[in-house]
């Protein structure tokens, strides 16, 4: 993985060579540290048969992978004047598809530096939802394994091979991003501004160009474009490939992404309405306000086409709200997401039911399926954990010095991989570079927490875990 | 019930009438009409051989019993040019011991209206210890079982009959306010503060007689005698009745008690360095400070004795989190309860065993005996409820126009039946007057939400609940 983390910085240095720019010198040599690092890795551990990885193996080096990749990933920015907590915050944020930015001046920036920070989101992207669908599931985190069943199931077996469904997971990131980026660039982005904000859209990511995000172009086309590739991005890969397969209806038949698309249009009319009411604008530009914002933080890419902190008390309490919701599983978007809030639904409902009548059995099922008999208690306990976690780490910022509003709302926007936060300075207008370095470190592990789904992190801090 | 609430407003209006106050008139012509509901009630629905109650009638009982009888106790307040609203909002929280004040000038009122309030918080403090024991339990409401088999289970039987059981708990009650009113008086409070005081203090309600709340006092003593009769409130009163039976080490055998009284001894303790390393004081000024303001908020009491939002970020954040963590279970504290988080942390521990090694066989007990089977989901879907319900009436809240901090810490505070907010407007030092009726309206929900365990009160609101 480092080498190909070490290859995709080549991409960055030619660009900057090109634009004959120094830049390119910081990308190569990055790239020959972890080519190098790399290589002494295959080279000190290769084993012609590998031992057979189990469960325990497997919590370690997902979290460790994410670790170490992003160490060798932030050097580059190390060239650009960044210290190094600024530039694993940049690179965790990136990996994770966070999109938290500790970099101001970005329309200043050489080309090299913006693109490597759109190919981290790319790769994070692709590498999570590779995650996401082959590895979660059988880790059993947080309710996955309702995807195990899925992917395994015989009548519903999407590919063969581990290898192949990565390969089309690729194809289809990869045709997702080729097309957004047609449709910015018809719409008058740059070349290199669409490549990057597709990329940073597909995986939704967030991170711009500018400092001023998505409001930097002032284009309803660019707008609705975001809003549609950001939400196709939040939305079950595996679905995907089923549709390319012969089964073009399977994105309407799924309860997941029915739930996510209804949701989205539901919270969209609602916030325009509120413009509406609160602002001297057509309609038009009320939804395409309201649809950009909301499917931006719903989907957790955080682009902003507007500074929606400054729309009134309700929104920035919707907004908040809406920093904890998500996308679907499967995909590039983080957070909650759309089936544990369904299935939390269909729980407290069945509870309901059994306590108004105790010897009523009811049976439990999702899209079509049976529930799994772990899966009520896994899916409630990420929930109550999710909701610890994020009051935990705003003390420890409140302890930092951090006011209350930036401190809840960087933890939360952190462990759901959002981006902006609330307040004057994390908002959607705002940065991250003013917070203390220690707050930097704790963000970017609430990052890497939030996108290995909490506990396969946590179990690492179990004693048990280290036990025989 | 209304004859009871009828006749208890006869002790305030003989308090006004010795002082020569005309207010004994708004409780004498409140106490008349509260009789009379309640006597026209009995008369219509008197039933020699009344029917057995099932469930759903435990539920609908409970829930309109709390309605009612603060619509009627609300009734004294219209005499003091409060509004309906305003007078509903001060009983409800009255009752569900929250302590949320809407009355600006308490040090200038009439002695009855002071008399009333303390009352009202210790008749809702006795009601609901009696509730938690004898009605949760059956249910079923958010782990609450786990009590059912400790007061039904042989080998622990208390006593045998609802009445004597809740003549006990009267006993208990009575004692303890009794002992903390001696302690008050002794130490400098008047007569009539001490009683009022010692009311509201193990009714963990914190009503007080004065705007300042117990800075008034400036007393050391005081807040010593405060903070160690607030944390017996917060105790479980079951245990309280084993002591006097002759088990005089039951509060030490129990773990619930240990965990709280350990919480509140290490939340103190960091508060009280935390206050050492900001000012300049002494370590018993710091902890006196600390373990009081601290105290008042896990117990749910709601008095201060000192701005703690002044305290600096970290102090802040610290308080906030305090709202949601509320004393033991069967004792007047609300809020999510220290026996659900130990058992939420035992659920975390053994679902993480079972992350490591799938095939291990995990036995939880509890305090000495073996979980009910469903118990963890019960506790697990409280504790996600409990959160969403915060995160929805504080949207609901921003969007009547209250800034984030207000709007969240509002929700946190009358969820958790503990009182004072977090900013400016309802803050330690703030009032919740200058809030919309609406709000008003809402807060009073969530603060019966609250009282009722979540669940007794939300099972009304399914539709499965008005079927056959």
């Amino acid at each position: 993985m480092l080498c190909t983390i070490a290859a995709a910085m080549l991409l960055p240095a030619l660009v900057d060579l090109a634009d004959n720019d120094r830049g390119w010198q910081a990308f190569l040599a990055s790239s020959v540290v972890t080519f190098f690092a790399g290589g002494l890795l295959v080279l000190v551990a290769y084993d012609e048969n590998p031992p057979r990885l189990g469960v325990k193996e497997g919590f370690l080096l997902t979290t460790v992978a994410w670790v170490v990749i992003a160490a060798f990933a932030a050097l580059p920015f190390l060239g650009h004047g960044l210290s190094y907590t600024d530039a694993y915050f940049e690179t965790m944020s990136g990996l994770t598809t966070t999109g938290s930015t500790v970099i101001a001046g970005l329309d200043k920036l050489p080309r090299g530096i913006l693109l490597w920070r759109a190919l981290l989101c790319g790769i994070g992207g692709l590498g999570i939802i590779v995650m996401a669908i082959l590895m979660l599931p059988f880790l059993r985190v947080g309710g996955m394994q309702l995807f195990q069943t899925e992917s395994s199931d015989k009548s519903e077996k999407v590919l063969p091979r581990a290898f192949e469904l990565t390969l089309a997971i690729a194809a289809v990131f990869g045709g997702l991003v080729l097309v957004c980026a047609f449709f910015y660039a018809w719409f008058g982005m740059s070349g290199f501004d669409a490549i990057c904000h597709s990329l940073t859209t597909i995986a939704t990511g967030g991170f711009a160009n500018y400092d001023s995000s998505f409001a930097h172009f002032e284009s309803p086309a660019i707008y609705w474009t975001g809003t549609i590739f950001m939400a196709l991005g939040a939305m079950p890969f595996v679905v995907f490939i089923k549709m390319v397969r012969g089964d073009p209806t399977a994105l309407w038949h799924d309860t997941q992404v029915r739930a996510f698309v209804g949701f989205l249009i539901a919270i969209s009319l609602i916030m325009a309405f509120w413009l509406l009411a609160t602002r001297n604008i057509s309609f038009f530009e009320a939804i395409t306000l309201s649809s950009f914002n909301v499917t931006s933080i719903v989907t957790t890419t955080g682009y902003m086409s507007d500074d929606y902190t400054k729309w009134g008390n309700f929104a920035i309490g919707v907004f908040f709200l809406l920093t904890f919701v998500g996308g679907c599983s499967g995909s590039t978007a983080g957070a909650i997401k759309i089936y544990r809030l369904q299935i939390a639904h269909m729980l407290t409902r069945s509870h309901f039911l059994h306590l108004i009548s105790p010897n009523r059995v009811v049976t439990l099922t999702y899209n079509g399926r049976r529930l799994p008999a772990d899966v009520p208690f896994s899916v409630v306990a990420f929930l109550a954990i999710y909701f610890a976690i994020v009051g935990l780490f705003a003390v420890i910022y409140a302890g930092m010095g951090l006011d209350f509003v930036t401190a809840l709302s960087a933890s939360a926007t952190a462990l759901g991989n959002v981006g902006p936060g609330l307040g004057d300075v994390i908002g959607p207008a705002g940065n991250f570079v003013p917070l203390p370095d220690a707050a930097k470190w704790a963000l970017s592990f609430q990052m890497m927490l939030g996108r290995l789904e909490l506990f396969t992190v946590l179990v690492l801090f179990r004693p048990e875990f280290w036990r025989s």
